[in-house]
């Protein structure tokens, strides 16, 4: 029988691993901060690469821009964050937990059996009616008497320069979007790129979440892989088809299991009042169904808002037909510790294996996989010859050299790692310049000739 | 005669071309804060790029991690940055300017021709008495009145979760360094790897900058490229001088001019009291030689101070000898805006072509420029088969594509972005599958078989 996937299994990988540590470990952490580690960094790393390499250098639509996490406050005005950017907060008077008031009216929903059980978009008002009128107790301590609701804004505030005055104010970017759409000019008038095109973004943004959570699924400083995709009015449904298809396929390509994905369309009433269409591609993690990239059609509203704000005009005017219009805007929007954590939790088996052992094995895609290959020499009298070969192979791929232990024992820990192929160098090798490949997956074992592996790991981790 | 490589044409050109915008320009821009557009966003990851593979993937010695900017404030605390990490600030009394002491003191050191200029750990006592004693007047209003000294803290200050108090005060990273000591223990368990070895970091640091400037050369939020080198005390100053070697191969090799760069010893009185041995890789900006690359020896420093602040153990057995101690650490640490404004200063030339026309052009090596080369067709006519060279290229390089105006035109906007090749697509090219190839840096022309291509730009664009 198979055992279990849990978080719990996961989590203790990463850790063991050098995948994903507690962020401030030593200082007993700092609520909900994960640090990648060595393995973590390389997969992070190559996620965001492929991701570039699909979305930007192999797309003829798409250039990127890399934008400041600090902006100017006004970005934020225009956007709509310094107004409804917030959650609905209650605290129990009794024993001073605070508490989302929208969760705690969806978890009710969901226990009653409610199907989509969402209460996205209510009024203080209407939240704190359904939690009276369904007598929902403070989960803590069971008592019902409970504070006003009130809505606390999720960006971080600082402050730049020395005063800490309302001037001086302000804030760490809760997405990267606006980045992308204050310099929409800039990038058209420079690219003299025609519409549709897209601008893509990597980067850090910050949400001061109440209740972080799941591992990297829900941290209050996160990375996203955003694109804005702008094109003709009328065209944008299309275009929102398009961007479906690609990221879907984009994750198949890096063999996420299909079973484990999903499309699920945003109802009317759920979609964000700009929203024309938004469909996100979700994750069954050990948790649940879990968000993993939004596909919104925003429609013109962000460059609207800005054109309003800052005056500045946001229109495109086509060279063909000469018409002027604000572009309406695709947004495939993934973030990057979330799709990272996907792939970790996809990766993640264990396999009995003959004799009744199990084996714990990452099946991360090559193109992913932190190390590509290991070095193993069977002793360390081959080490000359490994090392050798471990050099030659470092200039073009990220490789492990491990000399440590059994030539089993070193196996697992390269599974473990998602090393997909183990290179052991031994005294034939001196002989007749051949290595055994083992391969991760199917665990079979083949001789190779040293001058074919560089051609043999170029095709493999290929995506 | 050659005409004067100025900031200001830097600043126009990356303006112009994309590499760099104003941050939050519609909104009148943000205090030096900069965007990287679709050139500088290729050049910039392709900087950190090439710096990861030399300083991680080809270095047996170092591994990579990515930390978290938001951790535990007690790491501040131990690191020293809550109680020193601070500026001298005084005002005029009369015009109500802003200054920082210290600086005010060296440009007046500079000017009476004093050649260290260093006002570098004075106390605020000192600082107010030689502006008092060399009767130093308000660069903005020529009086001489002026308030206390008072030190100000240069890290941004947020708040984690929903009230503000000192509990949940929390602060933007002021350096990667940190991110790595912390996690010493942590990175040294799970790789298992051996003193003398590294732990390599890229990522976004914050400093409440008073006077920010220059560009990219001084901004509040940056991106640093940090390595900490553990070694075993009494090696240090032999690790330092073999890092300091490589810092250098690594802007040589980039092509950086050797005449623009020169290492910079700190003196004694001017080194941090933890430090041994400080060497600074310094770059001549138009506006003066500035520090691109420190080298230090930081002792035991930092990871003591962690084991004091956090009780737990930091020490490193040798498995070998068995003996027990706290590493010593070298630090090579590099700004990756900085490093990109140096190539980018570096670069900037003006050739006088015959005839008497200038052309502006960017000489960026290679494997950083941001595109490797230029699809252009002869005629629109052409555009299905250049389309065709410009799929197939993608896949492997950044590829531009341009079709509009003249070959000279087109020439000389590639030129301008840093495109090694341009590459024609001729009448004749239909008949013998062969194009021109031109050279960005000799404007040399050659003919060469399309299906050669692929391998002509992957030797050219090595590191």
């Amino acid at each position: 029988m198979k055992s279990k996937k849990t978080m719990d299994k996961v989590v203790a990988l990463c850790k063991n691993r050098g995948f994903v540590y507690p962020g401030s470990d030593i200082y007993g952490g700092l609520a909900n901060t994960w640090d990648y580690g060595p393995m973590g960094v390389e997969l992070k790393n190559n996620v965001k690469k492929v991701w570039w390499q699909k979305f930007v250098q192999e797309s003829k639509y798409n250039v990127g821009i890399d934008a400041a996490i600090l902006m100017n406050k006004e970005v934020w005005v225009a956007s709509g964050h310094v107004g409804n950017f917030s959650d609905p907060l209650m605290d129990c008077k009794e024993c001073k937990t605070r508490f989302r008031a929208d969760k705690l009216v969806e978890e009710h929903m969901t226990k009653r059996g409610i199907e989509k059980a969402s209460a996205d978009g209510w009024s203080n008002e209407k939240l704190k009616k359904y939690i009276d009128d369904n007598n929902i107790n403070c989960p803590s301590c069971g008592k019902h008497n409970f504070t006003d609701i009130r809505q606390f804004n999720l960006m971080f505030k600082t402050f730049q320069g020395v005063t800490e005055d309302s001037k001086s104010e302000t804030f760490l970017r809760p997405e990267t979007a606006q980045g992308i759409f204050v310099n929409f000019k800039n990038v058209q008038r420079t690219t003299r790129k025609k519409i549709p095109f897209g601008i893509a973004q990597i980067g850090k943004s910050f949400r001061n979440e109440i209740t972080p959570g799941n591992f990297t699924f829900r941290t209050r400083e996160f990375e996203q892989m955003e694109i804005e995709f702008f094109c003709k009015p009328g065209t944008d449904l299309e275009w929102h088809d398009y961007w479906k298809k690609h990221t879907w396929d984009f994750l198949l390509g890096l063999g996420i299991n299909k079973e484990n994905i999903r499309f699920r369309d945003h109802e009317k009433e759920e979609l964000s009042h700009y929203s024309k269409a938004t469909s996100d591609i979700e994750y069954l993690f050990p948790f649940g169904w879990g968000e993993l990239w939004g596909v919104a059609d925003r429609t013109d509203y962000d460059l609207k808002q800005h054109q309003e704000h800052s005056g500045k005009d946001m229109t495109y005017l086509d060279p063909t037909t000469n018409e002027r219009y604000i572009p309406y805007c695709i947004e495939p929007s993934v973030g990057a510790d979330r799709i990272v954590l996907a792939f970790l939790v996809d990766a993640y088996d264990e396999e009995e294996l003959e004799g009744g052992d199990v084996r714990t094995v990452m099946h991360l895609h090559p193109a992913i996989a932190p190390f590509k290959a290991a070095i193993l020499p069977l002793t360390k009298k081959l080490s000359d010859k490994a090392s050798e070969l471990y050099d030659e192979l470092r200039r073009d791929f990220s490789v492990d050299y491990d000399e440590a232990g059994s030539i089993g024992k070193r196996y697992r820990r390269e599974d473990e790692a998602g090393t997909p192929y183990c290179i052991t160098v031994d005294f034939d090798t001196l002989d007749d310049n051949t290595v055994t490949v083992r391969d991760r997956d199917t665990m079979e074992q083949f001789r190779i000739k040293i001058d074919k592996i560089k051609d043999f790991l170029k095709e493999k981790v290929e995506f």
